[in-house]
């Protein structure tokens, strides 16, 4: 299989820029030579390069380092604050927001609880949480590379138009066009899974010639497949859509529209339904306590924390989750063999045991010589992972390098 | 996505040079000035080009064309002969032998019973069928760009090692290296399931930014993804195990050591399985007699024949059949949003009934808003399609058009 190229780098300049800036971004000081070799570039191309970036106060000369023999060579580190990169994630409890610098440092995060589901209001809030970050921080407008936008439903590819979110109940809602119009940035909307996902990978490494798949496992379950070339969209934009995997030929209702979906068994919301319908049935379960009685009020934590403390009913609704999650795992194996799968979201925070009955259930569901390189890992990124993918879609995607 | 390259054509000539071939073969006859169109270069790039094929002998000007306005236009087509590229079948019953020409058209076809799988016998009986095909034909050893070999079970890639073919009982067999020793030619072998898909796309479209997953429903069930830029393998090789998704909790035993796979409900073998051991418990049908009472001889096509019939045993089985093929073609498409599923294999030539089936099923599990742009068709290319494709796969891989 080829090396694959940079998502929207079409010139092979602008993709060894590109490789440099990243490079040099990793490493935080480096010299010419060093990147000559990782990059696989002459010296002298490398230096056409650097010159190029610091003449753009891209990049600057921090110092000399460490001789390797000859005379003590230049390093060369990013400027940090020449570029900014804002990451919005649109959730249907919270909006968060955070701003990345040229380091892609997340330099400021903000969460405020999502006033509204209705299209123009939530708009509204998006901006108005954007605008403050920018100028709490004193950004110049003109150092805002864009705004990635990170919306759960189905998002139309170039025009990041939201066709169908039903956790908002929104249809064809021109979300990137309408904060265009307030915001004097660049703005990109993207899939909150295919953001996620994309912030836990960041750059992916491009000598894979696999994929990983991230899966967010939290109020819904979904998931984003990454190839070295960037996010795999599919055919009509609907890839990555394991929740929807039906396992129960007469399961629970999904909201989806059919029975049986792992979602509609496994997700945080089926978690809290499960234990809501025992509790409605008068099962015993301490779970009733972390709710105060208040049955609205449960959520997948409180089932979760029972579950730590020996609760059968909070056990066994935690076990069917990781049970189902784990056969939609093995399913993804079974078809991809990927080379890692991140599990991402809210359900993963609740600790180790967890995770460990997913992987025991992959094991039990997992073709036996199927899938034998795929490493299972959590994500790193917490809370604010769908906000900082959302900006590192403008990372990737936009060549902020280049001349106007 | 940024456009792919083809497999094993690194450089920019090797690639336009196999485009402008591609598309001569494609066309059969063409012009110079079409080609360049086509393929998006100047003409004189185009002349250079196809001078060098012409002086190689790999394509001729065959004469005149229409005149588009200006003087006719010299055409040029593919010289038969110049080239031949054989695949080889090797199944659990047969096994089949294709020789393809320089216009990739199919000038012999070979099928014998399976000998013996012992690997040293099977092996010569390859290398004796394909010797027979070379001689008859009067085929020059050195017009034989190679022999790809389409083989059941897990190819180690590079090698051509078969790592493991449960059908054949096989571990560690160095096939390729093997046939190497016994024939004049290059030898590529591939796991069976994907040669046979790589048959069916043969050249994929380069604008395409999904894949086509190409499902072979047979004794067992299997199936290759391809992406623009050719095969996915996976991290392991494993990708495509679309037949060992488990879709019963606690369903029959499958012969890769679980219960209740798609393969172990729906394959070809589990058809004919189901139908004997209902006998076996004295259930009324047709079958019986379509085996003159020996289920030894009982197959999944006697099953097929007596559910056309109206049996109501055979038409059960057929329809679960259908049913979990169906089941795991949705979980591929809410997996992957393919643009096409190619059903290839003995259980679709069964006729239309069981693929509205598969439909119906597809459409009954698939995500509701996920898959809109799939396709389902069923493959073209028949009994000899896996042999077909094992001969693309040396088209597709093996760089032949460039100066040794």
């Amino acid at each position: 299989m080829p090396k694959f190229t940079k998502l929207g780098f079409n010139s092979i300049t602008a993709s060894n820029r590109r490789n440099i800036l990243d490079f040099i971004v990793e490493e935080k000081q480096i010299n010419r030579s060093v990147i000559a070799k990782k990059v696989g570039l002459s010296i002298p191309s490398v230096m056409s390069i650097t010159d190029d970036l610091i003449e753009k106060g891209i990049i600057y000369a921090v110092g000399k380092g460490e001789s390797s023999g000859g005379k003590r060579p230049e390093m060369l580190a990013v400027v940090p604050d020449r570029f900014f990169f804002i990451g919005v994630d649109v959730g249907r409890t919270s909006v968060r927001v955070v701003i990345l610098n040229n380091c892609r440092d997340v330099i400021y995060k903000e969460s405020k609880l999502t006033e509204s589901v209705e299209p123009e209001k939530l708009i509204n809030q998006m901006t108005e949480m954007i605008m403050i970050g920018i100028n709490e921080l004193e950004v110049p407008y003109d150092r805002v590379v864009g705004v990635g936008v990170a919306m759960p439903g189905l998002i139309e590819r170039g025009t990041g138009k939201v066709l169908f979110s039903p956790n908002f109940g929104w249809r064809d809602i021109p979300l990137q066009d309408e904060l265009k119009k307030r915001l004097p940035f660049n703005v990109l909307v993207e899939n909150a899974n295919r953001a996620l996902v994309i912030g836990e990978i960041k750059n992916m490494r491009p000598n894979s010639e696999s994929c990983i798949i991230g899966v967010n496992l939290a109020y819904g379950i979904g998931s984003a497949i990454v190839f070295p070339n960037g996010l795999y969209y599919g055919a009509s934009g609907t890839s990555g859509e394991i929740g929807h995997i039906i396992v129960e030929n007469h399961g629970s209702y999904c909201s989806c529209g059919n029975y049986g979906c792992i979602e509609s068994i496994a997700s945080g919301e089926a978690i809290a339904r499960q234990a809501r319908i025992a509790i409605e049935n008068k099962i015993q379960t301490s779970i009733v306590d972390k709710c105060n009685g208040d049955l609205t009020k449960l959520d997948a934590r409180m089932v979760f924390d029972a579950a730590k403390e020996g609760d059968s009913l909070a056990e066994s609704i935690i076990k069917k989750s990781a049970d189902y999650i784990g056969k939609g795992l093995a399913i993804a194996i079974n078809m991809l063999d990927p080379e890692q799968i991140i599990l991402c979201g809210g359900l993963t925070l609740n600790g180790d045991f967890f995770i460990d009955m997913i992987r025991k259930s992959v094991f039990k569901y997992q073709m036996r010589y199927a899938g034998r390189n795929v490493k299972i890992v959590v994500g790193k990124s917490g809370e604010f992972a769908t906000a900082i993918g959302g900006a590192w879609i403008i990372v990737n995607n936009i060549d902020y390098l280049s001349d106007d």
